[in-house]
């Protein structure tokens, strides 16, 4: 049986579409076991709706709920918030194998790192979201802002971690890792990104394949894009805000005329394949990795297909063995000598 | 008469699709001249295929032609490349206004400072693309490659450089700044953004907005996005990838079978407005702002429609009087007070 802890008061749209989500795994997964934290009455009138198999949900009421203005550090204290409270059991409970939350990313972050904990040898948990590509797969965008500042050691972990995750969850043997940066030759970028090249193109257990630029995460052939924080923050939301843009204009256009409205009519499945394809959610939520158990964020205003896919998310990279496959990629690479050399 | 610079050999299209967009341009503004730079018998052999007035056309041997992936440097040193013989022309020659070129950015970028020279008291010059955003107009992004590395006083003045730009090239009376940040709170970034922050929040001469996030490049309410060129770079080109691939499942979706191919016909128009309004070549080229005079950069694939909208930027942008409007704008403001607080 595969215990998630699910917050079931994070997000936009809390607790009515995690708890529907959460109900929509448990029934396609027989094997899955939800503990939601969160206001007991509340989670309970949403369960009260739907059919699951109550066997294998149960509630950790707490009274407090993290806003997505607070500050990681205000949420840190805030031990009896469903999220904080979700943490708090991850840690404790043998038996808990991953926490799904769409509530701040920045108190998940926090309360990954503190109350969790990271991975021996890890020097920071990534936030790494998966972007649909023009190959019909994703590409791992690690870090994606949970690190604004990074030195190269940083960036070179951010590598393994988001390679085993593509071992794990997508089957890729040998995930091809290229380093987000303002141009494709060796010398480009800032002394950050040089020295993470040299470092990249030197180290074993990872398939560097050099600096891409941005228009590769979608169009170009590697599995993982290696960012700093900042930049692959910035990175992700301007493809969002474009793949957004984009949709938008299509909507006003087609619905703009009796023409183009029967014209939408022949291709309403076709519209639909495409934004399937289009997804930034079609793999469900970004992973934070680095930490002693699997933790993934979903998007803020997740509907519950989102959280499901979260959820189901969750169990198959519990199943596939993320934690150990991050620990072994770890303890093969001698990192210590990229972190002596850049002092 | 607007005498207008334009190397012809630049860009993978050159100098066909430059000759021609060049011609078309003419065609357009009876006010306007072009000077050729580049090899004589390969300008007029395509010349010769088209009908434009001859008056108003010179041509200026030269014998070498930057390729894409020359160094900087190493084009600097090329004076007889069509590219360093047009920025050589526009520094000497009085009665020449601007000088458009689809070749190498870093060629670009290292004439224009280097050859033609700065606006007095500009640090850097940087390159600011118009993006299409959800309002049905553009926002500028500024800087976006011209410089990986930058200190706050070089983005309050690609502040002023932009804004200057919004006001000549688009007629905004009041641009709207922002800082394109990984979060909009006032906190956010690294330390480069958060004394930009700061600095931007106390000068006269512009309408900061606070901190913006790369979705709202886009989807926001801003004229200008002020950007370091390392993370400018990488948003402009994710945002573009993200746009290609939308537009590329599109069209694979919309030719899959009968039933979409009907559809496609109907909305044919609305499809082709659509990619207008998404055209990130829709304003013709990238200005590199702060030079002494107007520069355009087009893109390195473009065709003759888009230099020819490249030319009448160019144009329009002399004529409006943009390097004017950068000195007075520059003069309004004491950048030195920030150059010094940041030692």
């Amino acid at each position: 049986m595969v215990k998630i802890l699910v917050d079931a008061m994070g997000g936009d749209n809390a607790p009515a579409a995690i708890v529907k989500g959460a109900a929509q795994a448990l029934n396609a997964d027989k094997d899955l076991k939800i503990v939601f934290t969160g206001k007991r009455e509340e989670i309970e009138a949403e369960l009260g709706k739907l059919s699951y198999d109550a066997a294998r949900v149960e509630i950790v009421d707490c009274r407090d709920v993290i806003g997505m203005n607070d500050s990681p550090t205000e949420a840190l204290r805030r031990g009896d918030s469903s999220l904080m409270k979700a943490f708090s059991i991850l840690k404790k409970d043998d038996e808990a194998c991953a926490l799904v939350t769409a509530g701040s990313t920045g108190a998940a972050i926090a309360g990954g790192q503190i109350l969790l904990g990271r991975i021996r040898g890890v020097k920071r948990a990534a936030l790494c979201p998966a972007i649909p590509n023009s190959r019909g797969s994703v590409t791992l965008l690690c870090d994606c802002g949970a690190n604004t500042e990074c030195k190269p050691v940083m960036l070179c972990q951010f590598a393994l971690l988001a390679s085993a995750y593509a071992k794990v969850g997508f089957g890729i043997s040998s995930p091809k890792v290229g380093l987000l940066n303002n141009g494709t030759e060796e010398h480009k970028g800032d002394a950050l990104h040089q020295e993470t090249y040299k470092f990249l193109s030197q180290m074993d257990g990872i398939n560097f394949v050099g600096n891409i630029e941005g228009r590769d995460i979608m169009l170009g052939d590697c599995d993982v894009a290696v960012a700093d924080g900042f930049s692959g923050n910035i990175s992700l939301k301007s493809m969002e805000g474009c793949g957004k843009l984009v949709l938008g204009v299509m909507k006003k256009e087609f619905s703009a005329s009796l023409r183009t409205k029967i014209g939408y009519l022949f291709l309403k499945k076709a519209i639909k394949n495409m934004r399937a394809q289009l997804d930034f959610e079609k793999v469900g939520g970004a992973l934070l990795l680095g930490l002693k158990k699997v933790v993934v964020k979903s998007h803020g205003s997740s509907k519950p297909q989102t959280i499901a896919a979260a959820i189901a998310n969750a169990a198959n990279i519990y199943r596939g063995g993320l934690v150990p496959a991050v620990e072994k990629s770890l303890g093969s690479v001698d990192l210590n000598v990229f972190a002596a050399e850049e002092g």
